[in-house]
């Protein structure tokens, strides 16, 4: 009930500068914080109240002194991870949830109509709206810096295997891909919509990978090009329901030389649904229904590998990444699964 | 960082009808449910999670069935009242917080002015925008019923006494005080803006009290009326930062006859600002300053009796609610303080 509130009451700590000014200069009272940030001090008290109930900040009664408890233990890097989740949560979600259950009724992000006149999903809408798109952008990158070591640690990529990257975007993924699993003979493609075309051949050429990789533009529904030895999928099933899911898998079979191989890359729920100290259940249903998709949703690990096996592949590999791994305030606990094509 | 995802995740589930259906027709399919509700099965499955994960709704993996499970325990009125509650912090705050760090450095409600056009308060909206003031007077009213007889069973209004209620809105303090405190002689007198003089003297005759009650229009900020042996206030003096409550206490305190009383119910923040049972501090704050006045925002009990003390008065009584009394749902715990004009 108190989720938004407590949200926005902390993130606006970070957004006036509270939280910087305490980090610079610890033991400031209301008075000094408010002149300091430009707001009345009546009103920093108020906001810090929720930060010293939660022990990020400490107050001194006696002095009227505030300084950072809890928060002086993160560092730099951490704190500025948080601000920019924080700050990706309020602009792709906070206002467009308002439209959550219109959005689950037509099966389209009816707040992105609302609050940008957008018919479309987020990721486009961030292409058009930078104050979508450069928070999105950012905690994206971030988490893909993250994530790919681990992803590509986990994969096996045969030697001069023909690779695809499905649904590639401008190609951050293909140029991992060299640059990780590099053997003679490799060859990546990217298979994304024909407009990404240019930016993606442009990081090839800007990354050196422009002779071992290439692009080719499609509609992953429609046809996906076909003759390769390993399929990778980061970032894209959660996007979709199970129909669709089956219908991308079944684009990947024919796209897959006999003997190939598919890796996927997704967010994923844990298998007991109760654990409460992993957050994908409470974050991720309302996001992809209300601000990015209309539709989709992670699964969990177990689900995707029968989804795998109905569309015919035999499942080699379904791990997932230990949250203990990840950073404080990283949502997302990521799944691999590496299937085979059947013959 | 989870809170907007996991708020519009459960209001959702009662906005689309998916609480009332399975209390009504325990057992059903996410696939019933959606046919139903009108929502894919996929969607209906996505939202369920977080109610799963909760335990207010139970899964059987083997049937793919859904029942209430501690939703089954809360009565009809519980589950309208939580829903009526949900549905007010919605309207109020979920999109306007989006603008708290501009509120607050404007001292504004930035959000009522981006969605409503509306420069001013909440409670000025409300009057003019229905979607906003319906949700917020079905829990206004709510929250008076239930608290109304707990406030008067511990305030003393000395036979015949004059009371005046001050921000009495349109009279139904006053009612309440002429019927709880009846005595040969008493009188009760609202002071608020004159524009709400016509409602107020209608409640007044639909009520029965015409006789005894009457209204006095002005700005407490300017003028408050003289001559009262007794002055009421509730749900006020927390809309106010500290300069205001003391101007507020001044002008009462020239409105009361030497040795008058003033009683006063307000919200108050826990003394233990760390009880982590008491979720006042999570909430109002950011309510107060984002969404409906731009400033303001409860005090402790024991920080409105030395405000109190400052301005001249003898402190009486300061007690505050006990939350084990409160409905599971109900975010304020109110205190009473009394205190008596120094002579």
């Amino acid at each position: 009930m108190v989720g938004p509130a407590r949200f926005m009451n902390l993130l606006s700590c970070f957004e006036l500068g509270v939280v910087d000014a305490l980090r610079e200069n610890p033991g400031m009272t209301a008075a000094k914080l408010g002149d300091t940030v430009g707001a009345k001090p009546d009103a920093v008290e108020q906001l810090l109240y929720l930060l010293v109930k939660e022990g990020f900040v400490a107050y001194d009664e006696a002095s009227g002194a505030y300084e950072l408890d809890a928060l002086a233990d993160v560092s730099d890097g951490d704190l500025r991870g948080v601000a920019a989740f924080l700050e990706f949560i309020k602009v792709t979600t906070l206002r467009q949830l308002f439209h959550l259950t219109e959005s689950v009724r037509t099966g389209t992000v009816v707040g992105l109509r609302e609050f940008y006149g957008f018919d479309g999903t987020l990721y486009a809408a961030a292409a058009e709206h930078r104050d979508l798109g450069d928070p999105w952008a950012k905690v994206m990158n971030a988490t893909t810096a993250r994530i790919d070591p681990w992803f590509f640690g986990n994969i096996d990529v045969p030697s001069g295997a023909q690779v695809l990257d499905l649904a590639g975007n401008t190609g951050l993924g293909a140029i991992h891909t060299y640059k990780l699993k590099k053997s003679p003979g490799l060859r990546v493609t990217t298979f994304d919509l024909p407009e990404r075309e240019e930016e993606c051949l442009r990081n090839f050429r800007e990354n050196g990978v422009a002779e071992h990789c290439s692009f080719i533009g499609g509609d992953v529904f429609e046809a996906v090009p076909q003759g390769f030895d390993v399929v990778l999928i980061k970032h894209f099933i959660d996007m979709f329901d199970k129909e669709d899911v089956l219908r991308i898998f079944d684009g990947v079979s024919r796209s897959l030389n006999p003997g190939g191989q598919v890796h996927i890359l997704v967010p994923v729920y844990p298998e007991n649904i109760k654990d409460t100290d992993n957050y994908t259940i409470d974050f991720f249903p309302s996001f992809f229904l209300g601000a990015s998709m209309g539709q989709g949703g992670p699964q969990k690990l177990s689900t995707y590998r029968s989804w795998l096996e109905e569309a015919g592949f035999t499942v080699t590999k379904a791990i997932s990444k230990d949250p203990a791994e990840l950073p404080p305030y990283a949502l997302p606990v990521q799944g691999i699964l590496c299937a085979t094509k059947s013959s």
